[in-house]
This record gives structure tokens, sequence and C-alpha cells, in this order.
């Protein structure tokens, strides 16, 4: 059973053709529109024949559609439902894959105010981007989160949770508040943070940059990883999901400050204590199968 | 040409066995001899026969060494010299593993005030530890740091450096205080992050533990890894390490400090410079060959 028939995919990044490419492995019936603002993608994701078409407009794109995934930065929602406000079928499901829900909903409410939105988070990505990036195994074992609005209809959560589960999701559905509250201490803090260290490294005045690149297999490469990750789409969910990300970051904060000092008075005994307890939450993690038990992440030695 | 015959290792964990297989690899016909204070750790290392001997005390695994590698936590550097300074050779060299090195040096210097002391420090490792942990390729590629007293003898540091060199390693030679400095940037401060926010996430009243562990994927998890380091290797670090690591604290503070107001004041363009900036330290890591270019650190998906 098809939970969809005709899928359009707005922005054919990462994301978005990953799900295009996972939906040809998983449901090879189902049409697939995709369109991008910008014409250099498009162009690509024509030549990946990953589609059935590419269209010039959003407008275009969803004309028939019986569901509409939005795969663009969330500061650029409201703007790109704009778009094909007036094209959308009255029975067309609007879906997207943003970081943060509630800023997502609000802006598809106020542009889209008769439609069924159903706002999603495949909690799934790497630090590459673009049409070339994705892969249809992406979302297999990770979680997808529906964040439903109060008054959704419950067939069409069922139809998009179908969806997801078939690309290899396990979905779970959530308040879109509490939702943002979790990626802002599972997503959003540990990018911030990544940011933020490698931006230390490379000021430094008293150790080369040359020198930051050889040592970095010390510790400091693991946060290079996701500090390559796509930079509009970051700095839009920090603005977007704003009250929690300051607040994980402060509590954050508080925590370093206690660790700062207890290092400064030689408080060894707290040091280890934290550092014990840590340990198993990988160990949970890796038990859960949301992570790999190899070494070094598996990388190559 | 071996530039060492007869090795010891004390301190048999993931690097102590990993320096054993190299060499058993790599210089085949070298006696190595371990000893390690943990008789549970002994007993194993007898077992996986990398050694050609296992001594209950550090004093009797010295004996006629050329070479004596240290590769114990930095802050019990002291006190196992102590153990077995009225054993050592004179012409032994005596080198270590640490991640810091003026401490070392100072601390190996006090006990054993008339030995060849070439202090260094592999830049490699996993978050894993113990005898079974180890791996031959462990430092194949990565860089081995020494910081040679001002007057260490010339012939010492080359013969240090051929065997580094033979185990796969490049060689750099460093003023340890300088060293100190690079890697409180490169690897203490990614992992003094790394605890703090995994012990953020662990003590959040909204967000349930296995909320955290669900949605890791989304890049918490990352952080989980080196937060699984040795907590008492880790915790000595800190210590030794603690003016050069406070130092870095404190630059990474103003810079999280300087985030969070550009993300309070909606400060879009400072949010997509910074991280586009990231960006490139992560190309250069990977052109470098210190990491990996496969998505997500080459994790299955």
């Amino acid at each position: 059973m098809l939970p969809f028939a005709r899928l359009t995919i707005i922005g054919l990044g990462l994301i978005g053709s990953s799900v295009a490419r996972a939906v040809r492995a998983q449901m090879p019936s189902v049409r697939i529109i995709g369109h991008d603002a910008d014409p250099v993608v498009r162009a690509r994701s024509v030549a990946l024949g990953i589609y059935d078409d590419v269209t010039d407009t959003a407008g275009a794109s969803v004309i028939d559609a019986d569901l509409v995934i939005l795969c663009v930065p969330v500061g650029a929602m409201g703007s790109v439902a704009a778009e094909f406000a007036a094209d959308l079928p009255a029975d067309a499901i609007v879906s997207d894959v943003g970081s943060c829900k509630q800023s997502v909903v609000d802006a598809l409410t106020a542009v889209l105010p008769t439609a069924t939105i159903i706002p999603a988070h495949p909690v799934a990505g790497t630090e590459k981007s673009g049409p070339d990036a994705g892969f249809s195994t992406l979302f297999k074992g990770r979680w997808c989160i529906l964040t439903p609005p109060e008054h959704a209809p419950e067939a069409a959560v069922e139809r998009l949770r179908s969806f997801w589960q078939q690309l290899g999701a396990d979905v779970e559905i959530m308040d879109a508040r509490h939702h943002d509250m979790v990626l802002a201490v599972t997503s959003h803090l540990p990018h911030l943070i990544a940011y933020t260290i490698v931006g230390t490294a490379d000021d430094l005045e008293g150790v080369t940059q040359s020198e930051v690149i050889k040592y970095s297999a010390g510790g400091f490469r693991d946060f290079t990883r996701i500090a390559a990750s796509d930079p509009v789409m970051w700095r839009d969910v920090f603005l977007s999901n704003k009250d929690a990300v300051l607040e994980m970051l402060q509590r954050f904060s508080e925590d370093l400050s206690v660790l700062q000092r207890a290092i400064r008075y030689d408080k060894g005994d707290e040091l280890e204590a934290l550092f014990a307890r840590t340990r198993n939450i990988r160990r949970s993690i890796v038990e859960q199968g949301q992570d790999d038990d190899a070494p070094d992440f598996g990388r190559k030695h």
C-alpha cells in the first residue's frame, strides 16, 4: 500500500535528494517532481535522473501533488510556500524536513491557512551538502519526528508515518515545542559548540592554523565535521529556535564554569566523577543502535 | 637498522599495547617487556601473547632495557619512575606517550636526574581503553611530537625519531610548552567541551535521557565518543596542563558569548560568516590526510 502516489520535493540538496532516492528505491511507482530555486541545482538534479520532472517554478511542481515535502532552510519555508500557495491542490498534505518545528508550522500556517500541514523532522544527515550528497539509505534506522498541529486529521498523520517507515525510519509523534527543546540539546547546541571551537582555533595567534590541522586527530577533527555543515541551514536553525538554543547554551555555560573551577582548584575527584558518568551515555547510544561501536567511528587506521 | 633492541613498556592499555603490537609488526626482533600496576591487566597482557615477558614490578621490567616508554596517566609518571629508578640502566632512554609534556618532563627529571629523558606524544588514540583496545596500525599516518629538553643528546632524539617513524608515524620536534598550548586547543579543550555537553544533556529535567539517546544522531552522538575516553587519563591531563587549558577555555567562552549574542539579536549575517569560515578548516584537515572525506566519518548507513 503506497501512502502517496504523487510526491513533490522542493529543495533538492542533501536531504531532498535523499528522500527522492529513497522513494525511488522503496516505492518505485511513485511519481516524483522536484523543484529548487537554484538553476544550477535544477540542472544537476535533471542530470542525476532521479526525478520524473524538475520544474522551473515552485508552483508548477505542486500541481497534482498529494504530498509536498519542503527541504529548504527553515527560514525559507514561508516564502517558498507563498510561491506555490495558489497552485496547491486542496487535498495535498504539506510537510517538511526542517530541524525546528514550531517556527515552521507557524510560517506554513500563515501562508497556507487551509492546507493540511504535518511537519516532520528526519533526524539524519551528513556534513555534506547539495544534490550529489544524497543517498537512499540515509533514513534507515534513524528517527523521524512528526509534529502534527492539534487538529491535524489522523489519517493524514498515519499516511505520513507510513511514508517515513517505508523509507526505513522509525517514527515518533511529538509536540512541536517539545521537539524544539529536545533537538536544541541533541543537535543545535552540539553544532553551535562545534562551530565555536573551530572558530576559536582558527583565531589563535600563538598556535598556527597549520598546527591545528596537523594535530587535529587529538579530538579537534571530530568537531570540524559538523562545523562543515551547511551555513545557511544552520543560521536559520539558530534564529528559528532561539529560545530553546539560548536556554541550552546557558545551562552548558554554567556546567563549563563548574568544570573550569574544578580544574583551577585541582578538584580531580569532581572531574573524574563526571568523566565516568558520561561514558554510560555513549554506551546507551551504541546499545540502541544510534551509533557504531567501532573505535573512532570506524575510521580507517 | 633497529634504533632499539630491548623495549620496556609500562602501562599496557590502549596506547601501551598498541606500541607493543606495532613493534611486533614492524620490528619483530625487538624484545618487549611489559609491566602494569593492575594484576588483571598483567594477566590479560600475558594471555594476549604480545610481550616477551610481563613483570610483576616496574623495577624488574626495566633491567637491560635500552628504551623505556611510560604509557600511564600523566599524573602517575613521577611515581612510576620512582618505582624503577634504582633498576634503570645508565644508558637507557626514558620516554612516554603522555598528552601534556612540560609536567611530564618536570616529574621525570625530578625522579631520574641523571637519565636521558626524551618525552614523546603520539597524537593518536580511540575512545576505547584497556589491553584489548590496542592495534598495530594506530600510529600510521599520525603525528608523533617529541619534546626533548634543551641539553638532550641529539643521537638519542634521532633514535627515538627513527623508532616512531618505523611504527608509521610522522615525527615533529617541539618545545614542551608550545606542545602543551597546541594540544590544549586540538585535544584538551575538545575533550573538556565534549564531557561538559554530555553532562549537560544528562542533567536536563525537561528532556529525558531516553530522548537524548534516541535523537543523538542530530550531532550529539559525535561528542559522546570522546566523552567516553578514559576518565583517569583525562582528569590528569586537565590538571597537568591547567594553564594552557584555562587559557583556551577562556577564549572559547568569549567566542561562545559572541555567538550567543548574535543569536539573541538575530544577527544572521555574523552567524553565516563564521559557519562558512569553519568549513575551510575541515577541508584542510581532509586534504592533509588527518581525517577521512567519507560523509559522517564513514559510518554505515
